[in-house]
C-alpha cells in the first residue's frame, strides 16, 4: 500500500484516478501543479482575479479546492503581462490552491460587442473601453499560460441559441481546427489543457463534435456552450446522453453549470466538474439556496424572524445571524449582505458536492441522488408556483 | 493586590479606572455592561448594525473593542423596536462587545430634510421614504434603551458651522434642558449615560456649556458639534482648552473626529474615546492611511507594484497582497477592495490607540506624541503640496 502511494505521488500533473463509481457517476482525484482536487468539484467564479465578497481563506474554509478565473476579464484588466510580472495569477489574488480558467471565448460572444469572427480567431471591442481587441487559439494559450492556470481551456466559438444546424455544423469544425491549434501553441508542461466538445442542441453534431475533440488525446474534456437560455430539459437530456460517451479514464467538466437539480443530473451522467456565477451571483441579489428551496431573503415576512435563514445549516452566517438581520442588511445595501449571503450560497454548494462524492465512496450514490432529485423537482414545483 | 482586584470586579458598570496619567493624557478603563473598555480608544462606526464591510470576528481580531450605533439609522430601519424584539442591538448585530449610541441628533441635522426644532424636540422628515418623524431627548433615550446600548448619548441639538452667537446661546441652553429630561428618561440602569458640551467655536460659550452639562451628574461626558466643517486649527485649539477643563475622574469623549493628528492632538487633551468614519469610509474610496501619508490606491504608479502597501504593517491586507492587487480590485470595484483597504485602516487606527495607550502607561508620550505629531504634520503639509 505504501509504495502506491509513492507511485501515485510522483505521477505527473493530470493523473487522473477514479475512486469509486456508481452507474455513471464517478468520484476521482485529479492531480495539478498546486495540488490534488477530488471530485465530483465545483469551482467557485473568480473571474477578476476575486471570488466577489470572498476572500481565499473564506473559500478554503468552506471547502472550495479550484477556483476560476476569467481570460477575457484578466486580459483586459489588469492584463495578463501585468499579472506575470507580479508572480503569476496564484500570488497575485493569494490563492495557493489549483486555478481553471477559461478561453475567453465565451465573453468574446457574450459581453463583447461587434465581434468578428473570422479562420485566424474574434475581433472584438472591449466592454470596458471600447478599445479593439483579438483573440485566437495562440492569444488565449498565451495568456492562460501567463496567467499560471492549472487548468487551461482551449480556445473555442460559442453560439447563441438559437442557432441553424449549418451554423452549428460550421462552428463546430472551427472549434475543432482551434483545439489543434490551441493544443500546438500550449508550450506550459504544468498546466493541463483540456478540450471543449460544442454542437449545439443536436445529439447528432453533439457526438461529432465529441468525436472530433476526443481525437486529440488531452488530459480532460469539457462540454461547452450549453448555459445559453436553452431550456433545461433539453440540456439535461444531452448531458444525459453525451456525459457517459466522453473519454472515461480522463476528467469531464459541464462548463457554467448549474442549479443544485442540474449538479445531480450531471454527476449521475458521470460529470466530475462544474463552475457556474449563480451561488455568487444570486447571493448578492437576496437570493438563497436551502434544501427547501430557494429563500428571497427580502420578503416581508422575514423582517422579524429570529430564526437562521436554514436551521440544518452549519455555515457561520446561519450560526450566526436571524432571518430579519440579514434581510435588515440586503435592504440596506450593506457589504456584509454580499459576504454572509455568497457563504451560505457556496457552503450550500461546495456541501452537496461533498455529499454527493460521500455517497459514490460509500456506495449509496443511488439513493442520496433520488433523494436529491424528489426535493429540488419539488422545489421547482413551488418555485414555479410562487411566481 | 488580590483584594483590590476583587473590589474591581465588583464595581458596577460606569466604574473608571486612570491607570496612568502623563501631562493631560490619560490611560484608563471604563466598566460598561458588556466589559470593560481600554482608553484611548477608537469605536470603528456600525451605522446601520454593520461596520461597513467587516465582520464582528474581524473587528476583534483587530483589536476593536466597542463599536458605534446610530439611532437615527436604526430607528427608521429596521425600528428599534423590531431589534428589541430580536433580543437587542448585540444579538441583531452578533457582536458580543459593548456598543455606544449617539442620540439620532446629529442625523437628524445633517441628513434629514425640513427639521423643525422646538422645546419638545425635533420633527423632520426621514431620508429614506420622506415619512414626517419626531425625536425628542425621551424618544432618543426610548430608542437607545430598546436597542440595549451600553453607552446612551444624550439628545443634543447640532449646530451647522458658522452659526451666529445668539443661535449658538440658545442651543446650548436647549441642549441643557435636553440633558435634563435625557437623564430623567433614562431609567435601564445597565446604560450608562453621557452629555454633550456644545456651544460652538467659542471659548467662552464652550466653558459655559461645560458647567451646564457638568452639573448633571454622569457617567461620561463627551464633547459635541465638531466635525460640522470649521477649520481644523480652530477644533484642536478648543479641545486644548476644554478637554482638560472637563471632570478628570469621567471619561471624555470627542466625537465624531477625525484624522490621525487630530487623535493625538486630543488624546495630549486629556481626550479618552473617539468615534469616526473616515478610516471606513475613505477606505471604501481607495484612500489608505500610513504613517507616511495617505495614499491613493488608484494611483498608475502601483500599476505593477509588487509591494505591500506598507511593508512595515502587519495587517492582514499588507501581509498577503500587493498594491498591484489592491489597485486591481479598486478599479474593478470589487468587494474584497472595499474589505482589504478598510481592514488596513482599522488597523492603522486600532494600532495608533494602542500605541498612544502603551506610551501613557509606559511613562514615553512626550516622545510618542512629539514623533506622531512631527510625521503627520509633515505628511499633512505634502499631501497639500501634492493635491
Amino acid at each position: 500500500m505504501d509504495s502506491s502511494k509513492e507511485t501515485i505521488r510522483s505521477e505527473q500533473n493530470g493523473t487522473f484516478l477514479i475512486e469509486a463509481q456508481q452507474g455513471n457517476a464517478r468520484a476521482s482525484r485529479l492531480k495539478t501543479q498546486h495540488g490534488w482536487i477530488e471530485t465530483p468539484i465545483f469551482m467557485p467564479v473568480g473571474t477578476r482575479a476575486t471570488v466577489k465578497a470572498m476572500l481565499p481563506e473564506e473559500l478554503k474554509d468552506l471547502g472550495a479546492q479550484i477556483v476560476l478565473g476569467n481570460t477575457y476579464h484578466l486580459h483586459l484588466r489588469p492584463g495578463e503581462k501585468t499579472i506575470a510580472r507580479l508572480g503569476g495569477l496564484h500570488r497575485f489574488m493569494n490563492w495557493s490552491g489549483p486555478i481553471l480558467t477559461d478561453s475567453g471565448g465565451f465573453q468574446v460572444f457574450s459581453l463583447s460587442k461587434l465581434n468578428k469572427v473570422s479562420e485566424e480567431g474574434v475581433t472584438f471591442k472591449s466592454h470596458i473601453d471600447g478599445k479593439s481587441c483579438f483573440l485566437s487559439p495562440e492569444t488565449s494559450m498565451e495568456i492562460q499560460m501567463d496567467l499560471g492556470s492549472d487548468i487551461i481551456m482551449a480556445f473555442d466559438e460559442c453560439l447563441p441559441h438559437p442557432s441553424d444546424l449549418e451554423k452549428i455544423k460550421k462552428s463546430m469544425d472551427l472549434t475543432f481546427r482551434w483545439l489543434e491549434r490551441s493544443r500546438r501553441a500550449m508550450t506550459r508542461p504544468e498546466s493541463l489543457l483540456f478540450g471543449i466538445v460544442q454542437g449545439g442542441l443536436e445529439i447528432s453534431l453533439r457526438k461529432q463534435s465529441l468525436e472530433q475533440i476526443t481525437s486529440v488525446d488531452l488530459p480532460g474534456y469539457a462540454l461547452g456552450g450549453f448555459s445559453v437560455g436553452e431550456p433545461i430539459e433539453i440540456m439535461h437530456g444531452l448531458v444525459r446522453e453525451v456525459g457517459p460517451l466522453m473519454p472515461a479514464l480522463k476528467p469531464r467538466y459541464l462548463m457554467g453549470v448549474g442549479t443544485p437539480l442540474d449538479l445531480v443530473i450531471a454527476v449521475d451522467s458521470g460529470i466530475d466538474m462544474f463552475d457556474c456565477v449563480m451561488p455568487t451571483r444570486v447571493a448578492r441579489n437576496g437570493t438563497l439556496f436551502t434544501w427547501q428551496g430557494k429563500v428571497s431573503i427580502k420578503r416581508n415576512e422575514y423582517k422579524e424572524d429570529p430564526n437562521p435563514l436554514d436551521s440544518s445549516c452549519n455555515c457561520y452566517t446561519c450560526k450566526n445571524y436571524s432571518r430579519a438581520y440579514l434581510r435588515h442588511v440586503f435592504l440596506s445595501g450593506e457589504i456584509i449582505s454580499a459576504r454572509l449571503n455568497t457563504i451560505h450560497n457556496l457552503h450550500f454548494y461546495l456541501d452537496l458536492m461533498k455529499q454527493m462524492r460521500q455517497s459514490i465512496l460509500q456506495g449509496n450514490w443511488v439513493e442520496f441522488r433520488d433523494r436529491c432529485l424528489t426535493q429540488f423537482v419539488s422545489n421547482r414545483s413551488n418555485e414555479i408556483i410562487s411566481t
